[in-house]
């Protein structure tokens, strides 16, 4: 196929159409690993809605696949160019419209980074709680569009939690608004929730009204090592039945520790099995909750419990987690997977992750959202041998089957892009996976959308 | 159209398929006004969810069309009958199947009435947040089809925020299980809160798996009485602005106050244009929170102002605002609205409506969840006169009309139903509307659910 790029480029501003290999290779790929990218037959840089209403038109007048993008830090290759695609990076429409403190909403284009709308309404006493681990690169869009979570949900919920309303230019070019600017309303079908984490396949976001909260308290965090598993899961099926609400809940195996241990001396003991980091951010009643958590973990035979009493013994216990990341990486390449399970079925997942690990001879590190159950396995391998890549995905496979198996799901917040798509089905079955590809087909009739993902 | 309704009373169990008159003529209405009820074939109440696939299987065969009942409290006309159809009274499924505490989840069946829930989960220390008022009434399959509000909207939200997965039947007899029990999960669109809401036109939720919370410490309350309602709308943006977080607040306006004081003497000023009565539910906090909002409130000039010390002061300061609904309708015939808008818009609301009802010449009592911007505009005209129904209806259209020109929306918790169908329309605009049609189309293509309704 021969689109006629030359007319979009006509209507475009100069410099919005970007067909230069040069620059266009680096918008081919988003974070995931194993996930293909085509060849793009161009980048799209647009500063408007207009701008992004003319380049679906064109799209849809010719056919041209679109491929939404935000900062690429995606892991499940959503935002990866397939052939002859326009990548649409929603990168330069970057404005922070307005932030109304009596409504407490934000109103944003796709491209605001997520750390910058966080920084600009702590400013004004408002807190913006989504906060994926990528918060310092990732756009306001591209987690819109997959729905990120990050370490606020056990308390804040993720990223759809925040949104009341959206602009979104619809494949044919046609803008439509759905949701409101108001807390609540009913009017007709909700289109908002099923536009958040679509993926880029039914339209693209150009603007959000976000709901924020008052600014919580500087929080306190709670650090319990574990010589069992068992124990640790227990410590965590206690303090969320207990009436405490933890703003965040983290986990970190064995493995995880090890790997944090040898990146940085943290003083983490390289015998514990399971490291418990838990924080409690309800102002004066934070220095009891967090106690009250390490009495949980002390009366189920913690090996050792660290209660902070300020905001830098609190940083320091919850770098630990920071550290996870980076110190996997040393390792080897990886795979993360990114599974979601009942809380009551946690310690039969580790105990399957453990499994796994030994039937197809990997090393499986798992850190967590632990409160949520939603758990980063995390397959690492030799990059430069083949077999261990293969060995790597078949781990990977029985990870998701595991979690299913479990009553859980194969994705918790990354998302399905390329990475998942076979698995989608499975999950969701087939009279599910039939109404999702008719919803597909009454936004995006002709497929142009992000084609290929997700469903 | 006769449909062989004897091959439906052969599969069903005897006494599920009613179609006396005397007693179907019951299920014909719900509580709303000024709505069409037609004459249903019969009226089924099924036990079991392959009784419900049984109904629709039929339904689809002989293209009857069904509408799904709850309790019938509902205030839009949603759950009426249309001429030939099977009312599918889901009131028998009303088992709670489980109340998990470590997931704080419950799995349960439409017909469960809320207070039962609520009642069931407190007594292990849960709370599920989602109140209408009718909660001693209305069932959980009634709140999800409406996505019900009520009182603790403005700090824990509306009924969809408390929806994990749902068990539906679809028009075909098909089940389909959307959304998971786990907290997080991105796999596939959000067909969970497409449903939510939906009045029963995408299909028959026959279970449904609810987020549950610590329950919170009894709430303590502050009321206050102002003599300008600019006033009281101020007290509430900086209430809400100053990062406290009410778990309740509403709002009484001149004509509400009286018509309360006249059904009881509660020693209410009736020369006061306001009454602002909010709550706090921050255990050891709530004190400090309603004493802050009780200065916020003298600060502004309030001519008085009560701050409860216990939960029977509380409950007697709160108790105004539960006479509202029986005092307003000793007064006549009523029409209730249910419009939201931007707090910040709050004020030109009540004063738009005080032009409304000086234009039309009727009385409009204005309470409503003043918190969430929430409010319920009531028509109040005498029944026995056909001009001043007209006028009602006049005013109510003009009502909606101010909401959607403030930015607001047309309903904030009611649903639409038959009551605002036509102005569903006018608020989404086309394209969006189309794009509802079309999911209408995906979900029941031959359009045999609650036609008519919503869309």
């Amino acid at each position: 196929m021969t689109a006629p790029l030359d007319e979009l480029v006509r209507v475009l501003p100069e410099g919005t159409v970007v067909t230069d290999p040069a620059t266009s290779d680096g918008y081919r790929h988003d974070s995931a690993s194993f996930c293909a990218a085509g060849a793009p037959l161009a980048v799209v840089r647009p500063t408007t809605t207009e701008q992004v209403q003319a380049v679906l038109r064109w799209a849809t007048a010719h056919r041209v696949a679109v491929v939404p993008q935000g900062a690429r830090t995606g892991l499940s290759g959503a935002a990866n160019a397939v052939d002859g695609a326009v990548l649409l990076s929603m990168v330069r429409m970057n404005r922070i419209v307005e932030i109304d403190e009596v409504d407490q909403v934000a109103v944003v284009e796709p491209g605001v980074i997520n750390a910058d709308l966080s920084r600009a309404v702590a400013d004004v006493g408002l807190f913006y709680p989504p906060d994926p681990s990528s918060w310092e690169m990732s756009t306001i869009g591209g987690n819109l569009a997959t729905n990120a979570g990050g370490l606020c949900c056990v308390k804040y919920g993720v990223t759809a939690d925040f949104v009341r309303g959206l602009e979104v230019v619809l494949a044919s070019g046609e803008i439509v608004r759905v949701g409101r600017r108001t807390a609540k309303g009913v009017a007709g079908y909700d289109l908002t929730r099923l536009m958040v984490g679509s993926e880029g396949t039914l339209g693209v976001i150009t603007q959000a009204t976000l709901a924020l909260r008052p600014a919580p308290e500087p929080a306190l965090t709670m650090a319990a090592v574990f010589d069992t598993t068992a124990d640790a899961m227990t410590a965590v099926a206690r303090i969320m039945a207990s009436g405490l609400r933890p703003s965040l809940m983290e986990f970190l195996d064995s493995h995880s520790i090890r790997a944090v241990q040898a990146y940085r001396d943290m003083g983490l003991p390289l015998d514990a099995e399971a490291l418990l980091i838990a924080q409690s951010d309800r102002g004066t009643l934070a220095a009891a909750d967090v106690a009250a958590m390490g009495a949980v973990c002390a009366e189920l035979g913690a090996a050792d419990v660290a209660v902070a009493e300020d905001a830098a013994e609190s940083a320091m216990l919850l770098q630990a987690r920071r550290l996870v990341n980076p110190a996997v990486e040393e390792l080897g390449a990886t795979l993360v997977d990114d599974v979601a399970v009942p809380r009551a079925r946690l310690v039969d997942l580790l105990a399957g992750m453990d499994r796994i690990a030994a039937e197809t001879g990997m090393l499986i590190v798992c850190p967590g959202h632990i409160g949520d159950g939603n758990m980063h396995p995390t397959v690492v391998f030799d990059r430069g041998d083949p077999a261990a890549a293969e060995r790597a995905q078949v781990a990977f496979d029985a990870i998701m089957s595991l979690a299913l198996g479990l009553g859980g799901t194969i994705t918790g917040e990354h998302g399905v892009g390329l990475l998942k798509r076979t698995w989608l089905r499975q999950e969701l079955g087939e009279t599910s996976y039939a109404l999702q590809q008719g919803i597909k087909s009454v936004f995006d009739p002709l497929g142009i959308l992000n084609p290929g993902k997700v469903l």
